[in-house]
């Protein structure tokens, strides 16, 4: 930790699926599809969320009933197309704790290709106060494990 | 109202603009569209959906708030294949009033043409004891007042 | 079949198993979630659509590349809400052969319970013509044969 | 243009209407919200994909029909939550021209309120070749008069 109480560490390469050890299989749907044939971006969107809500309702578990987290920023690089049907599979993993915020990253897998990577910052928020919050020690403990 | 504390009305021309009184405007998203190159079928029923909840919304607001509605049954019928960009307009009226649910029924409507219409159950329901409930005397009022 | 060229079969209970021999499975997202924290009733179709593509797929393969089917009618009754995450598996089987269209049959199941159950009807079409065409003799034995 | 061939021009405040040229509007669903009872994160990137789709259409125009592109970056700052029913308004401008790319700025509006910016690259590609390519001079003028 810094002196600013950001614990972060070294960038991972999101596109090789040893960085990860959280996974989620996702199955591709035929609405899924565009009209080019191929899954649209937006739903790609659609699957990471299915892995960041479950790697961020690990850390709120501890957290008590009145905390809870808004996305504040989504990133994807799209890498190779795909198509229904199938299942992708998802990894996630914590990549920064910040005072406030969170950074995560996560890849799409299937048939051993990376389909696409993504970056994502999560602030925690005071569901009563409707402001932002700090974690309490128990949430940084477990996140600090997990970014380890 | 006959015997059984039911409502009802001749049915109607549901293809038939002249049918509705309540409307509402959706855009058609370009993630709507499926491999074919037009809107995909799945894509209808939310369009549904906003008349629907819209259409339901007003008879609940004098309801109190121990009280929702749940879809038991949708159906829907496929006239004819649109496109993405633009607008449809949806048409939404009561069909029937029976002691613990409403009948009602739909039009997808673009450019002068019908491209679906659809029927639709919902029972309601008491929000605390999670089971099915009969509407109070001035939620029944305004549904009947409708449905004439 | 009967002299209009109609084949069916008596009609089946779609809430039971056993009913059904073809079974996808279905992952459920998070963003399939409505405000009343379950699955949104629109969600289902894009599940039971995943199990009608693929159904059907199974006729069209010996049926050549001129010809596809149109979806004309989705009934869905809901039996039972159900939350993110986890997975449902779709049954699905032909209900019946007409001279243009078939019709077809669903069941979304999780955990032992029957969560919704489907009827849908498909035209099949020429898609160079763009009018509706019987199906070959192949296709034919293929879904009979299923129908059995 | 500098000797790279690339062309940009300074950056723009994606939160200020000013900054826009081309706008649409899109429906809010019932669909689109989640359990927190706001509209999911993921549907910000179709209501943006609409304006995106919009956008590059208009290069497309004069382009052939050989030529598409491909998305291969999204990302989106989140900054204010909305809610069913409504509608939002989303502003589309080019922000440079590389050699075989474009990046492309989005602005989602609401009752005068910012309530998301999103920045995407996305690479045109020749559909015989399935590789990237570079926009005729038709396109690419057209590109620069939009960007000026």
């Amino acid at each position: 930790m810094n002196g600013n109480g950001i614990v972060s560490s070294d960038e991972f390469d999101l596109s090789d699926r040893s960085t990860y050890s959280h996974w989620h299989q996702v199955t591709i749907r035929s609405t899924d599809e565009d009209p080019l044939g191929h899954v649209n971006n937006c739903v790609y969107a659609s699957w990471i969320e299915v892995a960041r809500v479950m790697l961020i309702r690990r850390y709120l578990a501890v957290a008590g009933n009145d905390i809870d987290t808004a996305l504040v920023n989504l990133s994807i690089d799209f890498l190779k197309e795909t198509t229904f049907p199938g299942n992708v599979e998802v990894g996630a993993r914590l990549l920064g704790i910040g005072n406030s915020s969170i950074r995560s990253g996560y890849g799409v897998f299937r048939d051993g290709q990376c389909l696409a990577t993504s970056r994502c910052v999560n602030v925690f928020f005071d569901l009563n106060a409707r402001r932002s919050t700090v974690p309490n020690d128990e949430m940084r403990a477990i996140m600090e494990q997990d970014l380890a």
